[in-house]
């Protein structure tokens, strides 16, 4: 109840501190029989470590996981299966300036007023960093798709107010930004680049699709499709906005427009989304997801401390410019973890 | 599991058919003590049938809320409340053209798809009549949190494309839109009119105030108060979009304007929306939803019948033009049953 | 959580107090296209009210179920079912006396401590009329087990010192007290009229069988077969005691006597109780649950008010004499819940 | 939802097999602030590897844990507690020839017939070693509790058919078998060298108190404080029986005899066993376990191989002779966990 775990059927609980021994997951609800193996979920998490493209920190993170339990002999055994990444790049000493004040846009300031203490090294459970454990147990879960033909793709649509205008699937993973608009990405670079000069940090969207996706899915009336999708992807910090399909453009569009007629081919257009009435329509799930800019910026900001006295903190360390690319596996993740999660539920009705 | 529950501590259960013999919601949770009768629901329903304003369908609902059980003698008891709501008008004639067609936009073809079956008259489970009992649920919970000073306010900022360009709280109340700034509501009467001649439905954004919300509330990391904000509203089924606080704005945003710097007197902006990690920070908590034009339009639409043959649907009835204002009330239901549910899981850690 | 729900995937959710408006049941992730009717229901809770047999109170308990939702021509939708049953026989007054005195042997001490205050007509919440719920939410399961060809059979096994001998299916249904031992049923018959004349009230053990389950069924670790079903019945009020298979009595076995060896033909005996490592074996699940006597005493008993003074009561009003037979139904009904929810959880794995 | 979890605040979930990398837990909601270091739960730990008595296996088990997050500066921060205990003894090779033949009284059956396949070596999932990740969790609830001055002990009451005729606490740190009674003790280990001997295992009862514990803790009607203990202690793979209070003899008593009369001092006896209608009434919290002789036996079974032929086992390996004493140290962590979870949930409606 704590909310470290999500889904009904396939579960994913994550632990960790961004600075402790290690971060990990535990996925309970995977059906035996899946083919399994370290590099699957390794393979993952090197994608959200590109290494490449200007938005990214030079911090060391060589995430390494290890598959503690619940597969044998290459295959999951339906018993909870154990990931652990253990820290290795905990250089506490860098943070230690932050522990008596409140980095704007952080939850330093909330966790505190929650809990009463908190671990501050490098942000500790709110810390980024978390979303590894996300993105190894959503390795699992697109390891269940894998099998029934659903895959998931995000990219980039828009950074620092640099929107695409063109869709060149290859793009997305040629570019540093995943970004199906090469002349967009380079623009998107560029901009990056201004950011770092001025200091400062930019925010931008992804969308995220899903294709195969069977009809059916999604509970009546309170675990819609949409609505646990907006769930999980508004449970990634730096998102702060999600739309399913024409989105926010529905509100201004009318009912002749917007309704999708149904024609012996499917549905004609996808102002839905793939869901209606919260049930998947069988056609491709598109969501978007607004990402705030990083909120550790290099420059100074105004704030308070723990006493409640001004102060003013500038976040040095190395961090990334923008959340973007990072943050496209982990919206995967959590999108894979969201329909896989819906695929068991449906069983159970069948 | 099947979805037709929400809240982990304070939970609301709901059940019932469009034209079935009744509707209901069962509220489990409730601290006993609390003071209440029927009127402080039956109050709330009434919101949610203004007979105002030209955006509301003639049909009539006579919403009479019933306490069954879980109040003694005005007081909450700590059992479950049990609220039902007879359904007085049930013309399922009406519908019975419908049972063999899927209506665009409507959940007709995705609850055959899940289903197998589906009870057509009037769209059964996935009608907006549902909402009456949320509206109902949320009413316990607006009880709870009135008496922790938290109150939550929801009103129009756009329709069929007419936004607000000015905040007047009064006018919400005086307005048939629930809306604060009374030019623009008569813009929107408007075009109301305009949509009712042309047989076309529209459009529009809600947004969601709750104020006095103390700080520390809701789960890292996959139960942030956001992330459950946004759940909770996205389940409403004209809900197509929600963002918080600034929201997609913040993807056009940089760090240093987007970050809310804090002073003695609080955060001087509030572009996080009252959330920061995904727990509450004791500003205002923002939000805003973008809710699709009603998909029951008096108009041919080409669509498909339950064999998979070419059809032309025209949905008569009566209906609303749009989902605004009548959602207005169910905005704020979601929304207290969500900040209600976080209230008493911090409740847990202290 | 407040603990009125049972059920993962088929959910029961019971609310209501004895002397409320009504008591009622919401069944949710009961599979669509399930025959089901009101007297199917009504079958069982008729059965819980048999009105044969010493140990049945005079009381009238006409409870007439009503099926509100998820129910359409004559097969369930998919939808959560909400069925009620009005209190028709609410004489409060009886009550009144015990408002500030804590009966021993019921809740309303605890009920006290918990809440701070109670509804304490008839036990309210506490009541054994709340298992008629239960019952009513049983038999949409039943209904269920039975398309899988799974039957439940309870039946009395020990009433007031007198223990079966011999086992007659046929008499189970033959006799008041649901025993198949016809001489023994007559003993217990003597033993309750002995009772009555002391004014006071008896215990039994019940046995409970499950035919036709399939092997695999229950989770490892937490949510073992046997767990969950002696969470089920223990729920109930008046069990203190559950036992599987050999119970009791294979803490005095050798490991050579209490295994169940394996041949061809099956498991050659059945200590194991048709679980083994908390998972369905195929062979007959078997449990006894004991009962203690009902607290209800029509003789003067020693306790406190609800100041602390000392304080006695004599409970009169009309009460059975044991729990047995009318706990049988209830105990079924327990039973298919939870054969019904890992029988639906199996789903998702395979 | 697959089971590994236990608790709906203060939850528990464990993961690993016998034979695998490791066994862990992961502890949720435990409240931030709770002093918490290695050895309070290595101290549990090696509670469980008593190492003393005759009943133990010679199996070297050095079980030592690691807390990966949760905890910084030595105080819970109320973020999740992962646990890891390394698996060092993991001579697989002693299980192959176990690979396609079930063994009585285990669950390999249950597993192939559930999941399709399992991890045979020693075990698996379904091992006693499992429970060590339950005594490391449960550590952590006694941490809690203890600040609560609530305090758990378990003990011997009967073992081989040799039942304690005395009842002095000290004995039990004192006796290799936990028992009361110095005399049975002795009984007991003759009990066991004689089951040596034989090439046979034997089983015993196991009564848990919980001292200290507020009344007013269990909801109604499902999550009784009784049935979620009964459930908790039934997940403990031997146990195939539990009673709170008098239990099964209360299906003997009259009800006179069986009420507990309350006065100014309190309840005057404890049939109840300190619940009453689920709910705690502050009085002790008396239980009693019945756990069958140990399933691995070095001698001769007749059983199936997984092809469906008969075949002969003889469960060679280091084994223990009986589940008592290891089991206690897990009978009171099932128990800490329940009290905790209860403890937590209650303050939700204060």
């Amino acid at each position: 109840m704590s909310g470290n775990s999500i889904g009904k059927v396939f579960v994913l609980t994550t632990w960790g501190e961004s600075h402790g021994a290690a971060i990990g997951a535990v996925v309970d609800g995977c059906p035996p029989g899946l083919d399994l193996e370290e590099r699957d979920i390794q393979r993952e998490l090197d994608r959200r470590r590109p290494g490449r493209g200007a938005a990214v920190s030079p911090r060391l993170e060589e995430d390494r996981v290890e598959i503690l339990s619940g597969v044998f002999e290459g295959r999951t055994t339906g018993t909870p299966i154990s990931l652990v990444i253990r820290n290795r790049d905990r250089r506490s000493g860098d943070y230690s300036a932050l522990k008596d004040v409140y980095r704007p846009g952080h939850g330093d300031y909330t966790y505190d007023r929650k809990y009463g203490l908190r671990d501050h090294r490098g942000g500790g459970r709110a810390s980024g960093r978390e979303t590894a454990a996300r993105v190894a147990g959503g390795a699992v879960a697109k390891k269940l798709l894998q099998r029934e033909n659903i895959s998931i793709l995000a990219y980039t649509v828009e950074l620092g107010g640099v929107g695409i205008k063109d869709f060149d699937e290859e793009a997305i993973g040629a570019t540093s930004m995943f970004c199906p608009d090469r002349e967009a990405a380079e623009n998107m670079e560029a901009v990056i680049e201004e950011a770092r000069k001025k200091g400062d940090t930019i925010g931008g969207v992804v969308e995220i699709v899903v294709r195969g996706c069977p009809a059916g899915l999604g509970e009546p009336v309170f675990d819609k499709f949409d609505g646990d999708l907006a769930r999980a992807v508004m449970s990634i910090g730096t998102v702060k906005g999600v739309e399913i399909g024409a989105g926010f453009q529905t509100a201004r569009m009318t009912g002749a427009a917007c309704n999708d007629s149904l024609g012996p081919e499917g549905f004609r257009t996808n102002n839905a989304g793939g869901i209606l009435a919260g049930i998947t329509t069988g056609a491709d799930i598109v969501m978007r997801v607004a990402c705030k800019p990083i909120s550790s910026i290099p420059s100074p900001q105004e704030t308070l401390d723990r006493s409640g006295n001004p102060a003013t903190v500038m976040v040095s360390g190395r961090h990334d410019l923008s959340v973007i690319p990072r943050i496209i596996p982990v919206c995967e993740a959590m999108t894979a973890l969201v329909v896989a999660d819906h695929l068991l539920r449906q069983k159970t009705i069948t």
